[in-house]
């Protein structure tokens, strides 16, 4: 019963209130965290709209922005290399 | 032309170094604040994934513990009356 | 209760049977139908990932004829003018 | 140069026009096949939302009916399983 803390079951002796034969402090406890950090995700999340919400306020293009900010997180070889072959299979396709 | 704040220009007489009539250390400093918080955003994924990875050691089952947050997210009366439709159907599909 | 058909009771005497007050018939019919259609959807994503693979064996990057099909999308002057300020932000950040 | 197919060049004498030394011919029916299926699937994605709209009409809740679908996915064993581990962590948490 991989699914029940081995640590604790019903007959417990720890401070853990065993219910159902599994350790509730733990599981609250695990819950607890990983609702506060997406509570604290939520917030970046936020903030990150602000900062382009203030860029455009301040005349700048967002989707251009993303893209440099894509560009910036790879090598700039591999970027070129990548620009290289968009400029041919453009011309191959006539665009 | 929208894109080029309004306030800044080539001839600017402001700290702010422009560039092709753009205010560069504006834009620098927005898209480096963007990083820094998409690098603390990808830093909580991390420390949620690292509880579940503890949760599971401990025995727990990580599907369900996700589907108790999605629970706490919603009104308990959401949840009863959703649950109870659940039933219905199934019964009505003989499931 | 608008979560039980109106049309359809316990006491319905069409020829669907009602089961807990609902249209069973109906409520599979819908589950099928829609089980179905990501039946096929899933047969396109798996047609579409083997041409990427074709396209690959060919020695084509597959990165970026995903993205000559994302700047197909657009219209060619948006397309224009984004690469105009993606050029001028470049050089404003000296990348 | 794994990205330009081996077997065309600029001097090909096949009927596919080379262009910058790719297979133009064979890099557009690619494209235009993944456009094609692309297309299909923005087509089901539609045909799948009007069965939901069909079935809101009806009085069905969609939500419930979404969670019918996933569970039909399940192993009926696995979705027991994970019904009573659900139970217990509630009546754990005092839900």
């Amino acid at each position: 019963m991989s699914e029940f803390p081995s640590t604790h079951n019903e007959f417990s002796s720890s401070n853990d209130p065993a219910v159902g034969g599994i350790a509730a402090d733990r599981l609250r406890s695990i819950i607890e965290r990983v609702e506060r950090l997406e509570e604290e995700r939520k917030g970046l999340a936020g903030d990150i709209k602000d900062i382009f919400t203030e860029a455009k306020s301040a005349g700048f293009d967002v989707k251009v922005i993303r893209q440099i900010i894509r560009l910036r997180k790879q090598e700039p070889a591999e970027v070129e290399e990548q620009e290289t072959l968009l400029d041919i299979y453009r011309r191959a396709l006539g665009m």
